[in-house]
């Protein structure tokens, strides 16, 4: 399934997108993409559904129907760094003995298509296209092998960096990971059965047109098993929360020189079966 | 107001402290501690009440009566680090320019006297006491002289860090701050006109009776409207974020060797006019 929630910011609601790419509502059947929503059972229970009988919603997905993130009430936005060793080479970093986490403010999350702001003042906002996996379980100390049991799907997301606020100011990478609209979800969530091998689905990002990241995630240093039992060591997980494996190469940080955000572009970015997300890049006023 | 919430856990209500120490309930007035009932508009009312017409509950709070986290649906666990000049020296840190960000993940907050679980093979757990700000009314860019009008109000926090995970790990400080039960509040939510002056607390940490910490919110690095600015500038703050305004000296990890918590020790904490914390120390089932 092709789970989504459409409509005005803050008024969305849950549906699906069927076979012929209309979207279904699932506001009489779910209250919103969400928590209790998200687990094993309920999905299950949408599987079953008849979806002709679903009433559909008029409009064209990310045409003329907005899309929101495709999960709400997100209580933690898990980050893995440097999880492509191309990735972590063009950063400069080394690639890490176990994995990376950090956490972006899940006030940052907004739909696939919404502006992306620049903050006041910034000059080195950046891109970084991830595969996310939406937690439809919770849990803590899961072991790899049991991992999947505890995933509802997977999504599309960028994760939006502003490098002088991650790197050069005091203290932990927060400052730069968290900004508001730096967190595209979606446009859909895509139930792990739909996905198949999540080891080996292409992931790519354009600015305006011009291919900057173009990798597969069979390239990932820790797998998306073993990040999901890592981090439930450190905290529990539960439904609705989010981790973002990691970033192909080619961000604009790993350029030589740099080549960052100024206003004006549009990123394209998207996953092989998840979709794509289209954002026009924005500065805020100052 | 010293405002609070009751109740078994994971079935709070809402309530306040009277002048006797006796609970009376919220749960007809608000429906919880929680984003807009945080707002200015909605202290205002709440001040307008008649307590003396508001049911009694029964008990008496933190001894037969359970408290909770003294706010709920918390987005966001904003810590500030090394903000006390003499808690950097011990932790042999520099004082920082600017504030220090990080994040406390909010699957970590359990009420003010519930146990602390030390993670499974932790060697680490350490204590810190903090002033907690409690954000009412949101805002992004906010300015230093309008941030005490974006604030509900403070309470006492236990910012518990497991310093291997923060430190000797790979990556940011994430993996210490956020384990399940690292982050006590409360017992109060006390408003910000009853605290008065904030820069002018003591606040101070036992274990089993023995002094720890012993400090006085005067010797901040950064004050906390100062805080509140700075982290706007970040990200966007909505009624109920929390921010964590780092610790004084007397932390584990400053002792010449350093003591960790291993397990059956009580901590009390409390810091003048918001009340104290009381926290038995386990180990979590390996």
């Amino acid at each position: 399934m092709k789970l989504l929630r459409y409509g005005p910011i803050g008024q969305e609601k849950p549906g699906l997108l069927d076979e012929q790419g209309q979207v279904r509502d699932l506001s009489a059947i779910i209250p919103d993409l969400a928590g209790q929503a998200l687990t094993a059972d309920s999905l299950a229970r949408l599987q079953q559904l008849d979806i002709s009988q679903l009433p559909v919603v008029s409009g064209t997905p990310q045409q003329d129907l907005r899309l929101g993130p495709c999960v709400t009430q997100v209580g933690k936005f898990i980050c893995i760094g440097l999880n492509y060793a191309d990735h972590a080479q063009e950063s400069g970093m080394p690639v890490p003995p176990e994995p990376v986490i950090f956490g972006k403010w899940t006030s940052a999350i907004v739909g696939p298509d919404d502006d992306v702001l620049i903050p006041r003042g910034s000059e080195k906002t950046d891109w970084e296209v991830e595969l996310g996996v939406v937690i439809g379980s919770g849990g803590s100390y899961i072991e790899a092998a049991d991992a999947m049991n505890h995933v509802a799907g997977f999504c599309v997301i960028n994760d939006i960096s502003e490098r002088e606020y991650q790197l050069e100011r005091a203290g932990t990478w927060d400052k730069g990971k968290g900004c508001d609209t730096f967190g595209p979800i979606g446009p859909w969530l895509v139930t792990a059965d739909e996905v198949g091998d999540f080891n080996n689905l292409s992931i790519w990002l354009e600015v305006d047109g011009e291919r900057h990241q173009n990798g597969n995630t069979s390239t990932m240093v820790f797998k998306v098993p073993e990040l999901i039992a890592y981090c439930s060591r450190f905290m529990s997980l539960q439904p609705g929360d989010i981790i973002s494996t990691g970033t192909p190469p080619g961000v604009g940080l790993g350029f030589k020189p740099p080549r960052y955000l100024k206003g004006g572009e549009v990123m394209r970015l998207g996953i092989e079966g998840l979709g794509v997300q289209q954002q026009r890049v924005t500065r805020q006023g100052e």
